[in-house]
């Protein structure tokens, strides 16, 4: 099948690949309609690994994807072919303890989309089980259907930090996950969510989003506007998405007696970290490592129209055109969020 | 001052009141604006007693009520003469065990306006203590802050609930609590409601309140809905809000496995009681009483544009016609909801 | 093999029968030691059925049951031929939904030995997946073992209560439900239980398990002795294992304000259900069915002497006198809590 | 009154001091008997400050402390003269938002015994709040009582980690605290405590304590051990109670898929952390601040015998010898855990 190939770092290629995939019977065969170019498609391509996890042999890229049903497994009951569809990337061992505990985003065994050596998903076709296979409600495009993944992440960040109705937020970071954070925590009932970042297009787009306060950390003293927003009490919830050094000290002076601090970005190393600062307000510090479960709850409030994800879909190419796309991806403007590739 | 006053059952009167107030240095004095007319308010009217509640004196009525501050004690910081706001009803006794481990709507001792002995605040002024006086946001009207009591019944709900984003929820009853209910489940998270009653009106006015679906419950079996809505897993939460006597049959074939329940309407007496039925979905049962700490959220919330009481405020009064205005609230038409006195 | 085969109500043999077992990579083949007998091996043995569960076959009894391994799949990593083992009677479907998120234990699908049509294991051998079987500590005997199935009901109750240390909890009821829910309650961290019966033997033996507080209902007031114990407080934690129908009025004048009440005992019908009493204190109640995840837990409590369960095997039998057991089981008397019978 | 005076830094003096101590309607006077030494009346001894805590005039030390009543206020009703108790050293603000939110341990206003200028209690009687005075049980000496101070940290530090019956904790550190808080993880349900230090004597002390595994990490590889103890899946709790600086890296090799983290010891300055080491496990990270509504706990616990502080006092002094008690606490050798003075 033709596919955005990975050959290694550095060298993508629109070609023919052969990918033999034998349908299961718990699984689909889906349509690929839409992809979004990750953070993690982009780096794998600048540099041909992430970590540990290193490009040893060419690999389809793309795992934030939509399509169509065409041909569902004889245990399948809950799909059909025909079936607008979005797909969790990954696919955990289902007899591992973490699994077995509820927690399949903890297996350390998943196979993941474009994450070597499992191929992505920038290709007309792919098998999947069904049970990682969810119906797009109808007023969802196939473009809103492939922001479901980042947007889970946000989602399972604001699970995370049991956002109670009336809560005020702070998230720290207006990047991508930044901008689905503030979504999924408006969604889960936060009243009010203060924006950081550095960027005034970015922040300008957020402010979009909800009731959003924005804070230009160049400029102003974040831990001020907190101060003021929530009367001196501190922020119920402080969402960090921007993997900056610093995060382990200012999370604590922003959140409230007795708050949650949630890790989403990811740094490149320790950071220093205010213990005595958290413990005089007894934080309450979760980390998030992708998502379980969410799914269904992303799809459910984009169906029902609490969660708007168009205003993160800012740049669409065509399938034909997915070097270009990974190029603009590299160099994105502040003003842009979301690539999208479109396959049909 | 003049005031509304109950002198027996069935015996309303506006007339001059001596209620002397004096000030401690943490209260403030409120000028009263509007005030709602709650359904215990109607049933001191009709039958002079709720249940080992006995009016035995004469009682001004009314407690849910927003105002103007027209006076400060000396040891009172965050709010100035002039402030908008609404009050809590409740006034707990501090050194209460309940109080002190954060449950003060469970301390027995409360002392709570229009709940005999104590007087209401259909009336020009109350002395308040501060803590229990909160600022309105300048969007708010006195109207919608004095929907605040009502609406912190189902924050409660809500809160109790632990809503996860993206929850399917049942409310059974379309009653003001359950105009309620629906309202604060949706801001905390829910994807969508179900809400069953008998009255078209009530269901026509529930369907505007944002992603509702309504079930004509002398017509349509709700658990047919609800099964077909959650494709047969149930419903993330089921509040009670009829205080029905098959309730405790009822909620147990709506909820999903490991769902919640929570009982907010309060039946005459025990009901039956389906515990088989609820072993083996394992739910969990919450009641409530009224609410704690909820205040500061509604009106958060309130003031992001995230929850709209407009709608539910049906019929407003002039404080001169309030014996007109519990006469229409003790034959209330199924289209209102919450019927209002302003007094200023 | 030979095996304790329940022919039809009433009707029990000790025969040869033909029972297939293929061996999977994921399982283990167990030689069976001891076997406990359960209420509901008796209630089946008396009455052919339990509720929907009818015996139209002949049916191998037993499903409390401890082991040696005597051969291993060849995808099984943490077991080995010879390992003293206990296993769980219930093996849920992997793709059900409850099971994947980590509710193992509501999946309706469960194949539970001696639940017809699943053959129990009074029997020489059984084939189990190795997930659901779990090593001895080496001060666990296999009689100790065999009793892992029961305790985990109460293990299970006790998380479900999620007990602080030094909650105060009372056990209604005195059976071998209540012994171990009384048992995993105190390693749960209760400073007390006040257990109540209206059996005097029952009484003397639950007395002897730990910092228990006795209770004889024919004679005492048990709000009374709840009320004197807590000062007037109320129980944090009231576990009911009785299945008495007035247990839904008198769990809530037991319990504190903002206190749990966990259903263990299965009434045979729906019982009347204070729900004002539960709203004035914000009870939040628990149901319990079977348990998940917590037979590491129970042997590891075991293992490190943190619970004995010695005090409830009271009554072992040879397997040649099966009939015997089971006849003694039927009219046990109240100083007798379990009957177990050894195979080897 | 003759009382143990903290001059200034280094100059400590048995001597006559004023104390003017009104009694309130809600307070009673108690006659000291015994009183703990604690690192922090040791800090303030030789430095004569702790953090921004200046002693700036002559302050009494002491705050671990049990005694007699003597006294009570007219509004006091669960105490009488002659009840053995022990106290609460601070006293929270009873309007503070956090005090009114249960978490009063989190009121910035708090006034605590012997943190300046509040004097301590190494002196014959005190006044304190009724409602921070707490009943010993009969079998609870006054030296057990004089304990609870410093249990009380490891009972919160259990409560927050919300500990289920069976899990395997790890606490890293073998001083007062790591040992309070290896009693009172055990009393909370913990199956086996794997405790860390570098001093023999100290790990010879907390292996008495129960099912607890010592490893010595001058020598030992404690990730290793923790990996061998849970074969593979790690801790289900770390508590590190060493204020070390490794630690921020170290807990989450330790900790298990979903484990939970709690910060008890109080490094000197902000610490490498690891999120992404956190992240990978979705580590659940709380963070203590003394306590709060723990006394009545701990002390339930003790009385029926759950937890046992004998072995944790090891040496006691007279009132007249305090200098030297100061003296020999100021290098205490490893195998002292506990020092007290006796005032009767």
């Amino acid at each position: 099948m033709h596919a955005l190939v990975l050959e290694k770092a550095a060298q993508l290629c629109l070609r023919d690949i052969d990918i033999p995939e034998p349908m299961g019977t718990r699984d689909v065969r889906i349509g690929i309609c839409t992809v979004g170019v990750c953070g993690s498609d982009v780096h794998y391509y600048q540099h041909g690994r992430i970590g540990p996890f290193v490009v040893k042999a060419p690999m389809v890229l793309g795992h934030e994807a939509s399509g169509v049903i065409i041909e569902v497994g004889s245990g399948v009951t809950h799909l059909k072919v025909g079936d607008r569809v979005c797909m969790e990337p990954g696919i955990p061992d289902p007899n591992h303890r973490a699994t077995k505990l509820g927690m399949y985003n903890l297996d350390p065994s998943v196979r993941f989309w474009a994450t070597p050596p499992v191929h992505g998903v920038l290709r007309p076709t792919v098998v999947h089980p069904a049970d990682f296979t969810f119906r797009l409600p109808d007023n969802v495009s196939f473009a809103e259907g492939a922001i479901v993944e980042p947007l889970a992440v946000g989602m399972h960040a604001a699970n995370k930090a049991q956002v109670k109705p009336g809560d005020i937020a702070v998230v720290i970071g207006a990047g991508p996950i930044g901008m689905v954070t503030t979504l999924a925590a408006l969604a889960a009932g936060c009243s009010r969510i203060i924006v950081s970042d550095v960027q005034p297009p970015k922040l300008a787009k957020v402010a979009t989003l909800g009731p959003v306060t924005v804070v230009n950390a160049a400029e102003q003293d974040l831990s001020a506007v907190v101060e003021e927003v929530t009367e001196g009490w501190g922020a119920d919830i402080v969402f960090e998405a921007s993997g900056n050094s610093k995060a382990g000290l200012e999370v604590f002076q922003l959140v409230c007696p007795g708050g949650r601090v949630v890790f989403i970005g990811m740094p490149g190393e320790p950071l220093p970290y205010d213990v005595v600062g958290a413990q005089v307000k007894e934080a309450r510090v979760e980390h998030v490592f992708r998502y379980a479960h969410v799914y269904p709850r992303a799809l459910a409030l984009m169906g029902s129209g609490k969660i708007n994800v168009k205003p993160l879909i800012t740049d669409t190419f065509p399938f034909a055109d997915s070097l270009q796309a990974f190029d603009f991806a590299t160099k994105m403007p502040p003003s842009s969020v979301k690539v999208q590739i479109e396959l049909t």
